[in-house]
């Protein structure tokens, strides 16, 4: 079988840090998948982003970075809201894989539970390469651009997500 | 097409600034729709009462006020969870309509995002008329009834509502 | 408390039959509350209408046929899936009643076994005035206006129902 | 019929201020119901553990503690998250019953709006023995297995809970 | 560990060819874990009766055959709907188990294709003990309790079954 | 925006008219996004494969057939069960697209009635190249390989296919 990692986060949104890890597999792996968790969520603070927008801006981030697009899957996978069954739902959307890659705690355990190889995938300066950095910067109109690949702000401009995420984060200072 | 306005809020509990925009919605369009969002929750602290009681208390205190109800449309929707979707599940349970009343924020963008004719809905003295200020007082025992028509208060101890919400606070001050 | 009857269908669509009880309902309770069941549910060969153009054809029917509104509720209510908790998911919905008026015989067991007066609302010529009968003649092309009332198909062609029936039953026909 | 007591809790996990209710319902009742409620939730800093391994625990710890098993039922039930809807949904899940013991206030409040007898079933030092109690000292590296039956802490060390929930508290001190 | 065998059927009703299963497992294995399949769903023509009635039937008829309760577990299990899901659905709500019996093609294939070690588990005389054959002579007013065991048939008169299944039949034999 | 064409299917499996549809849109437009619908579905008679077997099919079959997978998006979209909702969910899941292909013809009336430019994308020699085709010739013995690419038949023997299904096709002969 083709030795595959998968690589799994939300990308809210895909970030430099995000970017790194991806390089890295490519270097230990024959061939990448990235796992889009939580696809059907968007309009959230904490996830703006719709999945067609987090595919649009991680596979247009790759091909400026030069990677090999037949290495690589993009998948958006679902939640399924009952924590047991998350590992049966990744398996469920993706091609077989040997190793797993992720930086959420909770995944890195159900697949350790489940007897998976996993790699906690550390990000390169973690607390400045972070996606809630990143939302937060957006949010306090600081320079937030230069934490994700350029395609990814402008991504995020033509979209209209400055002024999205400036309703969300109104809807949750009231009593949501 | 009948020119028709959707007024969209939870309306937990229905209050005087609800009915003030509702008659400034009357004013401005033939027929009035008001969706009752969030329909299948009920018994939280911040949503305590069920679509059907919300439906009488609109309904009564509509009629109290003598609003023509041939001209109203009282429609309960539930939730969908997927933010992108709300918009279609609105289309999905409503007559058509040209214009959109709402002060919630995420409601806000959501129609604005699909192109349609969003109106913020603001109230007369918002700190004042909005329905986390009710349900406070009810909380700390204060005068909440000055805030809402009288059959809406009616209501609310016709159903044994203020049990009902303090034993909500209970399971809120707990690890739920 | 107000006398009120809750009449439970589908309406797909609302056809004379429906229109006969109705005014039987009225004839017996101060008030009635209409119940669109399944009402998350269109664009189906058994159910291809949707919530909001239900209540559309409903409530037009009602004022042509000089029925008071202000006596009438007419309230969706999606599906739970789960039969045994469909009688609490109505209760959730409407305001209370009396008496319960159902020609589905799950529907009526539902009830009963719960403790409720349940009356199976007998159609006028059953076997003529039936949706399903409605809903044959559009897909064979025969006359089924004589059924509905004059209201309800004038909806059915404004939305462009019969156009959309037809793209459903080649869909059924397939192996969906 | 026979008369049955029902126990509902989340048992996350099963301690002895809940063996201490356990033993008084059995000199009460006929029989007893334990209700697992939630029993699709785990790996959550609140809801550590799975049906399974809750059903395990308790099985075991009623045993240990002599207690008469064909006597008890022990059955998980899952989240309907309409509170409306929670009555029915255990109805549906379980033998009849004439009594409610529970000590969460809105199960409490949802079964007496139905007209069931509740009993809010308090712990002995209820500040003591509480499922949140046992949980913080787990995180907090402190004595807990004083607070629960010896075969239930022999459990949670067997799947090797400890380093789940550790896992777990790392998870809730990012964004999610 | 304790040598398990787990039994997952949907029960609708539990008969003398399941009684004959669970004598067989008992005798292979330390305990045996029953899994009440489809536990959220009843008042189908194919699923009529609630998870309770059927955990209250089960219960009941091994306690008559003298079997030992405490080397048993009744488990209601949900569908999870997702089919590649169900393996771990099922893990999530029982203890471990070494291995499964079931006569559900469906059911034995998922697990084989996650590797666990499958046992058929062969009715004796399948063609009459079957559930199906029980509903059938039931609809039809055939002799259907030599089928079941005696406290299963006296349950089912109890709670009305008879008449919850015409009405039912009657449903099914509509446009649903 | 880049001129993209949707093509909408479940691809259970992909055959070679799939193939053909996806050579005439590249003809037309500058990319192409194949749409794998009802993605959670798998095990069943007429879906037997999972959204991650179908991707690996399809991205196989592509590069085979020397298609440039950098005009390429294949993404697994779930149904959201309310047909009013699918056009929404799949504008969720992917990026801008102009026109949308299906030969599915309650998905073309869907996008027609929310005014999209729907193609139904004919198969060439439709009643041979058809997923239904492929199943029931695999069900009856029959030379299935000749409808689909030669990479689609070696992954189904891969991953075992053939006695899935006639798992699957014992299952339905029962009384599911």
């Amino acid at each position: 079988m083709t030795k595959r990692g998968v690589f799994i986060g939300r990308f809210q949104p895909f970030h430099k840090g995000h970017l790194n890890v991806v390089e890295r597999i490519l270097s230990e792996m024959e061939e990448l998948i990235i796992v889009i968790g939580s696809s059907q969520i968007s309009h959230r603070i904490t996830d703006p982003f719709t999945a067609g927008e987090r595919i649009l801006m991680i596979k247009t981030a790759l091909k400026k970075a030069g990677i090999e697009m037949s290495r690589c899957w993009i998948i958006p996978v679902p939640d399924v809201n009952i924590h047991k069954l998350w590992v049966s739902q990744i398996i469920n959307y993706v091609p077989g894989f040997i190793r797993v890659y992720s930086n959420e705690p909770l995944t890195c355990r159900l697949f350790i539970e489940e007897g998976f190889e996993v790699d906690p995938a550390p990000f390169y300066e973690r607390e400045i390469y972070s996606a809630t950095e990143v939302r937060n910067r957006i949010f306090n109109g600081e320079n937030w651009e230069e934490l994700v690949p350029e395609s990814v702000s402008q991504i995020i401009k033509d979209i209209d997500g400055i002024e999205r995420m400036r309703a969300l984060i109104k809807t949750d200072k009231r009593s949501i």
